[in-house]
């Protein structure tokens, strides 16, 4: 039991790093830039509230679980913003086999039976085919959008993101997961981009 | 749809407040004081890698749903610590009173059918009655002692708090959810507290 709590721990402590891991965009009130820790629980509410606009075959605690795990690897590798390098380096080849080192590092200090459970859970976040990591990946997407609606601009006009570039890199995936979402903050783009018909 | 979505951002960008209320215990490194979003997440994180802990007849999923929401009254109430007011200010009746206001007001920003199950699942970890409850409320009491621990004192040193005042205010609630990791905890308190038999 000792031995194997003292796993569970390990993990545990590790995991409070995550709160200081820093993102590019700011909390609503752009007072601070938020971190990756308080993140992750703002997601997990996310999907606990917006449950509704689920697509079907979605369960809602699996998807709780994903957000909770789903930057856990930043520990090791920190944030990439969306809009960072023109959009090309999130999602790059060298970021992806950063976080795969920092997933077996970080999951493996877990008993094995847990850090395989978890581990899979964060894999099939990443890959992004099941309909609950479809689901999870667009309330990934669209935080940051509401945020940056509320503060005026935030990590849109540091990056000098374009309506295009916002819709390609951001929209087309909370779409893909959550349509009537997407719907609904697009119609509110209006007074940011106003070129946006 | 849209009058819905209004009202559940609405709460959403209400909960980001969460991230600026400070408690008294700081992150495992002693390096800032933690807020209660990421302290939300971190419980969150505890009862998916403790669940194994967890006595007959939790719910693991229900307990996961009631830490990331148990807090959120502290946006307009603060956080309380258990070592205030030499341990008698958290759970006083003026602060259960300006608690169950702050729930009217922030569950009430969400459409009423999910206001009325999310506030239920707050209700019920205040009452700690429920399987569910007890287990969620031994993570809530747990993760600070091993911040304290970690960070050589933390708010044991700033209240001033015994051996047996830790016992009574903290213990009692952690071994009464799960006993197998307050006993584990417990050994390890020894080197701070050297009258501990």
């Amino acid at each position: 039991m000792s031995a194997r709590l003292d796993a569970q721990f390990a993990f545990l402590m590790e995991a409070d790093k995550l709160k200081q891991v820093i993102r590019a965009t700011t909390l609503a009130d752009g007072s601070r830039r938020e971190n990756s820790g308080e993140h992750s629980w703002h997601l997990a509410l996310y999907a606990l509230v917006l449950a509704d606009h689920a697509g079907p075959g979605v369960t809602i605690d699996r998807v709780v679980k994903m957000l909770l795990l789903h930057d856990l690897v930043e520990i090791d590798v920190g944030d990439v913003p969306i809009h960072s390098a023109n959009g090309e380096a999130h999602g790059s080849a060298e970021v992806a086999a950063a976080e795969a080192r920092a997933a077996d590092r970080i999951f493996g200090l877990l008993p094995a039976d847990l850090g395989t459970e978890l581990r899979a859970l964060w894999e099939e976040f990443e890959a992004a085919v099941t309909p609950d990591a479809i689901f999870a990946k667009s309330l990934d997407r669209v935080q940051p959008v509401l945020h940056n609606l509320a503060s005026g601009g935030g990590s849109w006009t540091e990056y000098e993101v374009t309506f295009e570039q916002l819709e390609a890199r951001v929209g087309a995936k909370v779409a893909r997961g959550a349509p009537s979402i997407w719907t609904y903050v697009r119609a509110r783009l209006q007074a940011f981009f106003p070129d946006l018909s």
